[in-house]
């Protein structure tokens, strides 16, 4: 009877993935449109296959060592055989979420234009369900690793369940390894082709966003696909499997640990939360439909009538989950699942009061923009800065109440060790409806492309504006999707910490682990972990601009050599540009994923697991603040430009809007690369550090 | 006999006093030039006066505010009665520091103009013997309080030694503040003055810097000498002084616990340290002085010339000094002071390294204009977050030395308190040359003043040059004094966290403070604690934003209304521009300085002595990486700005020199304001929690 939840997790899996199917045969049925727009979609494809083909090349170099060092790990019992697979396995669906939804965003976005020379209604679905199929996939794929892993290890080799949950806890690492490539190296691409299109073509040879003649047009849209929509894939894979292991590994422990319900149970609560989720996302989807306004607020409504919906249906199906499963005294669990629903949801709103030009923050942010590029900036800094305040107290919040209200009832260590799969049960909340939010976030690099093509494709204005109305409203829910990555990065990684933690214990009885700041050991440990976080930005940031300047000189060249781009007698080289952006993007990636796995080993070998729990939290603290003032910061420049495009202190053209392009320039690089990256880096070196666990007890210098 | 140290530290203190008057007889004794200069001297003069006066006026008010609420707590017992007064001391001293600082710096500036008509060397004495009274000044005065309270708890009040160095550790709390203040003020006054100078008069109306035409000119003065002289001045009295008590106490605690030793002399020794170092700052300030070569090389090996010497006298003599004190089994001490004074030179490099425009990181970032102003400053923000590595690791290693090395040979908490007091007498050993290292810190503005005359005065270019190359020595010099800063604030802090949880302990020797990071109100600390940096920064950007922009509105309306400015005939309204820079920073200083206090007192109300043990490391992590970014980014931009205009990249007045002013006012508000404040906030956090401390054990909710 027990077991039959990994029947209905199965089930979960399943649906999505059907589902997916389904609405990509949805958005496959309709028309690409005319031969002009055909072209320029195939070339958009072609070079998202083309980068995501050397992505991967290069990927499988790093895979293939990692599983030859995990093997050896394994010969010399420092971990079990299952652990090379299994970090296989994470990495390749991690890699396939991504190509799936880059396959169906590249496959749709000429097809959202085309369905807009209909109506916004059509643009829409076509849009939202290549969306919808990235979303589902993601989740699809998460639960059928974990599921088909459980299987494996409880039928086919008899585990016992703690070993299971010890086994799986490592798996997560080829997830996040993946995951951390496809956002960087994808970030890395779009950005440095976004600030080479915008500088040279925007501000020096003052020709429109997307116009044909921009040599790095192409660039642009390949790289909306490859790092918007790839790479939030595989991150959110990473995110989504992170949270149910770590969760149903601390509830084995918290439960063995009161032994009065199986822990079996335990475990089964996350998975079921997830399998209900798959079903309430797919009702929330299917309720997404719109009238023919393209007044923001209706568009809005209609995707938040979606997402609503699969909230309100997963926080009343959770009550009867926790009641019958663990019991009425457990309840305060169900409050964490609720917390963490919630956070996510009140995270997204801080994120769209600072970044939306709807709010005061932006709209002031564009008023400095009088007294030019300087106040700008500085301004925007201290806002992102700024915005750092509210996500923290929610998560801060949601941590204490999912804490204390878990453990109520519950004296020491039972009650931090319930405590802790409480704060795990609430990632795993403000996941559960990931299928519908990552939809209506994977929508908006469509409509985004869709754009490009009606512009370079010299469609109808009337498109445009459709396709605007779509990406503008895109930017919004991509807020949203953006609290709810960020937020569940860091109480995911604070799971990550204590799962780790319980796994020193479990590899080292008798040693006493003394985790307390004073311990000069955690103390350095949180200062390294937190100075982490600050140099793989720095990293990525000075990849995007060695990688941007390439781009910028390119563009410059061609619009020297090529005489007839201007006045559109000669095509510029979009090639070029294509795999100018490919080779700096792959050559950059590989040193920040090389430093997230190497740095915790050498963390801990030195400082011990003391000292690696210290960086983790130090990461993990830091990271999370950097990631929110990145991300906010970024979107809010990007909004204060389209705001004074919008005719507001002296529109397009304008002194201020020169200003403000510098400032979106600026702010591309930390919202769309580094802020998202960090948020995958605190859960990797988590993972890393479970991995090699044994390792770092047996050899340790301090500590 | 072992009462004997304290009539060292006195002497120490009326030494460094002495030598202050005399320097100061010495600078006062040259002419301050001819008509036009003495008239632009008493221009700065007063506009300095007038907003320090004004100041201390807000100051008093808040100093007032809080002695009330400090006696109230004294009457409810949660306090000592001397709590309140030597809070006031310890503002009043500070405040001082910073004040005669000051009065000696605006006195200088027109003598060092002069006397670099006559020749470099004669400038270079001015204005070091200007920066030598400031140093000696805060040395002396910070001795003085400490040694007065001393003499009149132990004498007057007979108090027992233990109780004496508790009362001694909530004097901080008053330097910090007003420290706070100071910095915070001044150094939004500098900055709103140099962006407000900058942005209209050499971007828009392109005249060069300190025109007398520019009607911020006079502002742009003043503010070097109320931020960088008496901001300074007051923040790093409070650095010398924090270091100092914290020690005391934890090796009052130290040798108490092996009881093996009196703690009178574990008492002893950083004040012996200091003394000691007050006299080899004395030697090697006497050793600073230079041929007439303009030389940067050349110079600069005059002042490290005193630097090292006064390092390596203090590095032999602290050896007798530890070995006679405490014994030769507790020589793992003298390594720890060794460790700390190491330390301070190391990060001072790696400051310079980054920011100096003679290596690579500098050069590189000039060489990013050249693809426009985003590219640089995406460049700038990398390079800053790059620099923070090496001061985390140099820092980490100091921690970990100085904690092992000193608590050898004992065992378990004896080891652990005797490392903290190590930690402890690293910051000492580090701040003990603080007497040198701030005079060549502090003489930096003033030849930046004499500059300002000697252009104002339109005297002889010669001039120019000489105090342009004192004015660049001192931006190295300065990197030096910033790592001795960053560095002495991150180590006294920790010595600041021990010393309250030490506290905490001796308030409620029965409770039991779990401090481990997996408690989830001291991970909730720490990201809180994290976020406290960052909106810290924020909050000072933010203000320096709006003080700039009334600035530049004044200067346009200025240039636009009072026609003959441009022409010389008419004289600009300077008073305007200082009365407007003085109002905007006192009433932006208020804010920051309130949330510094309030913090860690709502925070321990809520989280309890273990979140704030939390908030504490996490405020001290974030806020020393900020502190690094902030003041390196900043100061590479300027430098990278000074690189380009010598004739690099095309030089000055090119679009490159453009885009470099543009990152230049942006690292202005990082370098000068922000990041220096986080290093004042990170130890009156500390500070403000001591005080509290038996409030937040009596009340608070979860922890």
């Amino acid at each position: 009877m027990n077991q039959l939840f990994i029947v209905f997790a199965a089930l979960g899996s399943v649906s999505a993935l059907v589902f997916a199917v389904f609405m990509a045969r949805r958005a496959l049925s309709f028309s690409e449109g005319n031969d002009r727009m055909k072209k320029i979609a195939s070339f958009i494809r072609d070079g998202a296959n083309a980068y995501l083909r050397r992505q991967y090349s290069v990927v499988i170099v790093f895979f293939g060592f990692m599983f030859v060092i995990l093997c050896v790990m394994a010969a010399l019992k420092l971990l079990t055989w299952f652990v090379p697979f299994a970090f296989v396995t994470g990495g390749f669906f991690s890699g396939l979420s991504g190509f799936v939804g880059m396959k169906i965003a590249t496959a749709s976005n000429a097809r959202t234009a085309n369905a807009c020379q209909t109506s916004l209604n059509s643009g829409l679905k076509v849009a939202f369900s290549a969306g919808t199929v990235m979303g589902f996939t993601v989740v699809g794929l998460g639960l059928l690793d974990i599921t088909g892993w459980y299987l494996l290890l409880r039928y086919v080799f008899r585990l016992p369940l703690d070993e299971i949950t010890a086994a799986m806890l490592t798996f997560g690492m080829g997830a996040s390894s993946m995951a951390l490539f496809a956002r960087v190296g994808g970030g890395i691409f779009t950005k440095a082709a976004d600030v080479g299109a915008d500088l040279v073509g925007k501000v020096e040879a003052g020709i429109p966003e997307d116009d044909p003649r921009n040599p790095a047009a192409i660039a642009d849209n390949v790289g909306d696909n490859v790092g918007d929509v790839a790479g939030m894939g595989a991150d959110l894979y990473e995110s989504y499997v992170g949270s149910l292991i770590s969760s149903c590994s601390l509830g084995v422990i918290a439960f063995n640990r009161i032994a009065d319900v199986e822990g079996i149970r335990a475990f089964a609560v996350p998975l079921l939360i997830a399998a209900i989720g798959v079903l309430a996302s797919i009702i929330g989807s299917l309720m997404v439909r719109t009238g023919e306004s393209t007044d923001q607020i209706t568009l809005l409504k209609a995707l938040r009538r979606g997402t609503n919906t699969s909230a309100l249906i997963i926080a009343v199906a959770a009550f009867p989950v926790v009641w019958f499963m663990l019991g009425s005294s457990h309840m305060g669990l169900y409050a964490a699942i609720l917390a963490g629903l919630l956070s996510g949801v009140l995270i997204g709103r801080c994120t769209e009061y600072y970044t939306s030009d709807t709010y005061k923050p932006t709209q002031h942010l564009a008023a400095t923009s009088e007294t030019g590029t300087a106040t700008l900036v500085i301004d925007g800094l201290s806002l992102g800065m700024r915005s750092t305040l509210m996500p923290v107290l929610i998560v801060s919040a949601c941590i204490l109440l999912s804490y204390f209200l878990s453990g109520l009832g519950l004296t020491d260590g039972a009650r931090n060790a319930m405590g802790l799969y409480g704060i795990a049960l609430a990632a795993v909340g403000m996941l559960s409806t990931l299928g519908i939010t990552l939809a209506t976030d994977a929508y908006g690099p469509v409509a985004d492309n869709a754009g490009g093509i009606a512009q370079m494709a010299g469609l109808d204005p009337v498109v445009r504006e459709r396709t605007d109305a779509l990406d503008s409203l895109g930017n919004t829910t991509a807020a949203t999707g953006k609290g709810f990555a960020i937020g569940s990065a860091a109480l995911t990684a604070l799971a990550l910490i204590a799962s780790y933690v319980e796994k020193i214990k479990s590899i080292a009885p008798t040693m006493t682990m003394d985790m307390s700041v004073m311990n000069p050991v955690v103390l350095v440990g949180i200062f390294t972990g937190a100075c982490l976080a600050f140099i793989f930005a720095a990293i990525t940031m000075g990849s995007i601009g060695r990688a941007a300047h390439s781009v910028v000189l390119e563009v410059r060249r061609q619009f020297r050599e090529i005489k007839g781009i201007m006045d559109g007698t000669e095509d510029a080289d979009y090639t070029r540009c294509v795999d100018l952006c490919t080779k700096a993007s792959l050559k950059e990636m590989v040193l920040p994923t090389i430093i997230a796995v190497i740095a915790p080993v050498a963390g801990g070998l030195l400082l011990g697991p003391a000292g690696v729990v210290g960086m983790l939290c130090g990461a993990t603290a830091s990271g999370f603040l950097l990631a929110v003032f990145m991300s906010n910061s970024g979107g809010s420049w990007d909004n204060a430009k389209k705001y004074i495009e919008s005719d507001h202190f002296g529109g397009r053209g304008s002194e201020n809007d020169k200003a403000a392009i510098v400032g979106d320039t600026i702010g591309d690089p930390f919202k769309d690369t580094s802020g998202p990256s960090i948020n995958i880096l605190i859960k990797l070196l988590s993972m890393v550090s479970i991995v090699f666990a044994t390792l770092v007890v047996q050899y340790h210098l301090f500590g």
